[in-house]
């Protein structure tokens, strides 16, 4: 099957992003207050993210931290829990820290691909990142604070506040998780972002990651986490960030769907030779990722890509697919990955009224001159 | 045993590096022309080097590389090919990107601990960082150049040059390789470092990373690869970084020896309470690290650390260890690594003329209050 690349005479072959270019230090920016933006198609070729171009999706303005870290930041702990009381940042020193590699990802990420369109935030590709992250184990924080067995959930309060909407209530931006998952060994609270501390743009001084989540569970500026009897159900929890399409009940976005995308060359270029290298990256939140297949004739016939590159038990793999072709003239290439719990990635993303987890196949266009 | 804190009263609590404080963007310098500089302390205690602290050694001025990349970097193919040429920066966009995390440690790092004291640049133990690198496999990259078969090592030119020093002629950075170690799939022409184009203060727009050896084998600015018939002798191979020490016969320096360092606490530190998290990072260039051991009596014991963290093939692994200690005053913490082929890190550094490969345990002294 062929294509037509939409952009006019394709892009020259020295805007491969293999080969890496000074990356622009700005997000592509969706809104400004609050702060909204996207990883740079360029940056989206790279296993790891620089903290610049890590994408960032608020909800509120930034808050002030001013009064952090020199003076410290402190977090309340409090409902069910046997000791509730405060720690302190400078507190986590007697932790052992804990590092590993987590791809996040927007909730809302290739919102734009859904039809019928849906309201939001219109992101393409780039609500997605990948940074390693320092903590420490949240479940190792809160355990002198002895919760309470028969809890339900923790929620986890960030200092950012505001009118989600005009005429709903102002409050501070509000997620809460299943006690397992909180208190789960690599849930932490991170304080560190691809070896630096964390920035205020990006949650810091604490920051709340939950590892295989879409983003909106890693909660920034973290300042109370509180032990509920019963489940949450604020705003962010029960009216956004829920996966509603009128034909099933309504259920809560929480892990990654397992998704895959192509990141070289870019969309709409012309390749020349012979013989091409296809690369791009693969994530699930369920699972590590099992395989990439690739098309190069819009679907009909598949053949496996090789998984290349660093792997850690929650970030994104790269893969790659030499494709050797002779035929000029344009075709749609396509990937599709699963993940090791079976978990295909879908032709065609499921429509939601909120537009997400949109995760179906994402064709590029290449012109072979 | 008990040791004396050598810092006047100690350090405060609040000064760990366990958790982030904002990392002094510049390196500790040792010299600026040519540029040499440590990591700082409080970094090296992050799996993953920001680009701003990574270690630097340089052995001449920065090169003028103001033509590149936009003008096109060359890289000329020489010596024993059938089919000698040159290839470009761009030209490296038709290869499937190669992405490793890489600990690189200069020869001469921690050369500070020899006794006798020796000449050189006087490291403490900031000459190591790791970095995710990305770039092409030089195979890859040198298939078409057609290699001779007889060829027995690859020489790497950089683009930078001067006096080595006084009265020795100006001549350019240039270190060879083995032929299999020069065309093993991971050893690559990188072009990013942490999702960054590498900076010319790391030796980009190219640079060799030559996984698992010391930093010297890792080409800056790269210009020029010639594939010799005989050992390359020139003075960066025969004279410098050659392990001497009288008694035995002269060595060169390749693979880095099996080490552990102890990042957190850092030494002089007084520490509250009776539970006590020690951390650190072992490496080898040998092969991954299978166990690293601390003991918290100056050596007279040693228990088992756990190894935490990302794991990748040529990167350093973060450790941790639970320490119980009731005794106030005065304690001496060391760590000792083995590598996966067995190799064990020795109590004490071999001495050699010129200070490299400087691996015995280094201690830190804790003040428990």
């Amino acid at each position: 099957m062929h294509c037509k690349c939409s952009k006019a005479g394709g892009l020259q072959l020295m805007d491969s992003p293999r080969v890496a270019r000074p990356i622009n230090k700005n997000l592509k920016p969706l809104e400004t207050e609050p702060m909204i933006g996207e990883t740079p198609t360029l940056a989206l070729d790279s296993w790891l993210t620089p903290n610049s171009v890590f994408y960032i999706r608020n909800h509120f303005d930034f808050p002030d931290i001013s009064d952090s870290p020199d003076t410290d930041w402190v977090v309340n702990v409090n409902g069910s829990f046997k000791n509730p009381g405060s720690f302190t940042y400078s507190d986590l020193s007697k932790f052992p820290k804990h590092t590993q590699a987590v791809t996040m990802e927007c909730a809302g990420n290739n919102r734009t691909d859904l039809t019928p369109r849906v309201p939001g935030n219109q992101f393409e590709s780039g609500a997605v990142s990948t940074a390693v992250w320092a903590g420490i184990s949240l479940s190792k924080v809160l355990e002198s604070f002895e919760i309470d067995p028969n809890s339900k959930e923790l929620l986890f309060e960030g200092k950012d506040s505001g009118e989600p909407e005009p005429g709903v209530k102002t409050q501070n931006f509000q997620r809460s998780l299943p006690i397992d998952v909180a208190m789960h060994p690599d849930t932490m609270l991170a304080f560190e972002m691809n070896g630096e501390p964390i920035g205020v743009e990006h949650g810091g001084p604490l920051r709340l990651v939950v590892p295989g989540w879409y983003g909106m569970a890693s909660v920034k500026w973290v300042r109370q986490i509180t032990a509920l009897d019963s489940p949450f159900e604020g705003y962010f929890q029960t009216y956004k960030y829920m996966f509603r399409s009128g034909e099933i009940p309504a259920r809560p976005v929480s892990l990654m769907q397992v998704k895959s995308l192509i990141t070289s060359p870019m969309n709409g270029t012309d390749v020349k030779g012979d013989s091409h290298s296809i690369s791009g990256f693969a994530w699930s939140g369920n699972a590590e990722i099992a395989s990439v297949d690739v098309s190069t004739d819009g679907g009909s016939t598949w053949k496996p890509a090789r998984l290349v590159g660093p792997s850690d038990k929650y970030s994104w793999r790269q893969w790659n697919f030499s494709w050797i072709s002779t035929n000029t003239g344009h075709h749609t290439i396509l990937s599709r990955a699963k993940d090791k719990l079976g978990n295909l990635q879908p032709a065609k993303s499921n429509w939601n009224e909120l537009g997400y987890e949109v995760n179906g196949f994402k064709s590029i266009c290449l012109n072979v001159i």
